[in-house]
């Protein structure tokens, strides 16, 4: 059996490695007589690398080739990657691939083309890196309903904050040693704006509850704005500020799906996930909490989960696995305004006992929390669970404060 | 398609009850058209139970009804479950289990039949109750070579230190407490000396290196002789006492398996896995670490692993799943006196200034430990690494120095 990998960059180059390395593990785990690498797809030279005999630089050489049964995609992006992929698809061979923002956008049509062409399309490299997380909640928990999901997704905001909390750094110097390390882009945005945490939460999502969730649905918040005074304030309330990406089932068959920073309590098992590490904590009704934790990005961890796929695909090359969700429906998704949470406020206020008044008549009793060296003027807080935008409208109405900073507190 | 149940406890009553409530999904995971549950077999009576129309007293009914194509074994023990079980797989049907002694004690023998039948054995609820831990390792670890695995794998005993570590109980108060609330069996042999956990790290070292582990060969000492005292010096080097059942792979092609109380250092992730959880570290050639975490059992979440199963085999009814290992052999499992390993020791001297430097002449400089209201004449260290055997022969060789209790320090 012959694969192809489109992308040489640090996932492709990888998974090349990795099947070079153990490939004869590889092939006996495929139930193959053989499994070997044909065609590398990039656009650029790669003179000097031992694979340079494999690369290729056009795409319809795979596309033609009746040898290749399992194509590999780690080019990144959306444009070429979903033409590319699609039309491996309907050429009837199956294809692996890390691309969340691919999955996310346009999973659902790539699953129902795999369904129709009854080959394997396979993401588990798409969602934390190197911890198997798709596969375990797909199969493992089959027997459960899972009721909600909420996951640490991101490595490089993960570090960042991990920078603010253990070393009191500030956002733009954990940022810049971010960016030092090789953690954080050039630009930075998809990661610290969230983009990149919503779009694995999307996937998340549409697996466990069966229908696709696009990322422009989800309501999303990044941490620039997070400051170390509100990492203070999550120290005096009893817990750390994460970037969680969320997703949990409602009562009225919606589905609530956010990303933004949350306050975690320290007994959180989601809040001892430090450094690049990712967690996702899956909440089922028959197993109670199962938490996937490991390294979720890095060179060899993804190609390791690529290449764990590719074996799949090739040990079902000819019955496919079931795996799949149906299409996105008007409002599934909750407006996150209408979800019950906590919120911890911190804002300005000249007279706070009377502030303090306004918010116990209004929104009952708040956890009012202290930092040393706060300004005589900041007031800060945590309230009783309501719904979100409720509770907002009802703060903001409080004469005398005037609100700086909103964070979600988390109930896992 | 028909399953049967043999064993109707708490596993087994979870599952009849899992296959009721969540029918319609199961058996849409299935891709059947149809999965019931057909016969409940137990030698007791349950006139009370919505099951009562199922409940078989004779084993021969579930074999010879062609019907029947999963049969799933809840009933513990290893005679009659190793009879039911093979004779199940030689006729032909495939099997699922929560029983992990039968799994490590006649796992190679099971999966051998399994695979000339062509049909499934499978066993997720063996090792972690609800925590999906096998089938990650078996296929999304695929493409990695592991290295070593180290888990916390027993509830009880994991119950019964975290209340010695965070509340000052003695072994034998936690103990009762743990058999008050059910945690803990009124002859709690098997999990306090280590069976249990020997068990499930046969299994899950026998599917990571493949080859089969008998529990016989695996050194295992469990928690009976763990004092307060201990507790105290592990806090005070920065750590605490967890039950590790460990398995790793040597240079030289043996496998070091062992069980036994371990210190494990704060920053640890096994160090925060309290109560009942239990949680599996594996780290891989590629992925580095990767820890599973949740409730290690129960009634439900071992029900939803077996449940899984059930639907994972109903599946692949026809082209079964590739899961296995090769027999046993001599001189696999290595000497663990000749792993390398820190050890913490615990003793009695007069001359304790003496000592020390006796120790250091012998093995090198030691971490001397201290704790509050320790007798005059007690003496606590930690070692470097070196074989366990020299070094504690070295350590007894020590004049002046009375050994109390030793144990292993992980390096994980």
């Amino acid at each position: 059996m012959f694969v192809a990998v489109m992308g040489f960059g640090t996932v492709g180059s990888g998974v090349a490695e990795l099947l070079d390395k153990n490939h004869d593990s590889i092939v006996k785990k495929s139930m193959q007589d053989s499994l070997e690498l044909k065609y590398i797809l990039d656009i650029r030279d790669f003179p000097d690398s031992p694979y340079k005999d494999k690369l290729i630089k056009d795409f319809n050489i795979i596309l033609n080739d009746p040898e290749i049964e399992i194509v590999v995609e780690t080019m990144g992006g959306v444009t070429f990657a979903y033409d590319f992929v699609k039309k491996s698809l309907l050429a009837g061979k199956s294809v692996v691939t890390s691309n969340k923002e691919l999955v996310a956008q346009h999973g659902y049509e790539l699953l129902t083309i795999a369904n129709e062409k009854n080959v394997n399309f396979l993401f588990e490299a798409s969602v934390g890196g190197g911890i198997p997380i798709i596969r375990p909640m797909a199969q493992c928990l089959a027997a459960n309903e899972i009721d909600s999901i909420a996951g640490i997704l991101n490595g490089t905001t993960n570090y960042i904050l991990t920078k603010m909390i253990t070393e009191n750094q500030s956002f733009d110097e954990a940022l810049k040693k971010a960016q030092e390390l090789g953690y954080a882009e050039k630009d930075p945005t998809a990661d610290v704006d969230g983009h990149d945490s919503c779009r694995k939460i999307c996937i998340l999502a549409a697996l466990a509850f069966g229908k696709h969730v696009y990322p422009d649905s989800v309501h999303t918040e990044g941490i620039r704005n997070i400051t170390l005074s509100d990492v203070a304030y999550a120290a005096c309330w009893g817990g750390v500020i994460k970037l969680i990406a969320s997703a949990k089932k409602l009562d009225n068959g919606q589905v609530n799906v956010t990303v933004g920073p949350t306050f975690v309590a320290r007994h959180s098992q989601l809040a001892g996930v430090d450094d690049v590490f990712n967690a996702a904590l899956i909440r089922g009704d028959a197993t109670g909490d199962v938490v996937f934790y490991g390294k979720g990005a890095g060179k060899m961890p993804t190609a390791s989960a690529v290449v764990a796929d590719v074996i799949d695909a090739a040990k079902h090359i000819e019955k496919k696995k079931f795996f799949g969700w149906d299409a996105a429906e008007d409002n599934y998704i909750a407006d996150y305004n209408t979800a019950v949470t906590a919120l911890y406020v911190r804002g300005t206020a000249d007279d706070k006992q009377a502030v303090i008044k306004a918010l116990n008549d209004s929104i009952g009793a708040v956890h009012v929390l202290t930092r040393e060296n706060a300004p005589e003027n900041e007031i800060a807080f945590v309230t009783n669970p309501a719904a979100e935008g409720e509770l907002k409208a009802k703060i903001n109405a409080v004469s005398g404060l005037s609100v700086t900073s909103v964070i979600r507190v988390a109930d896992y």
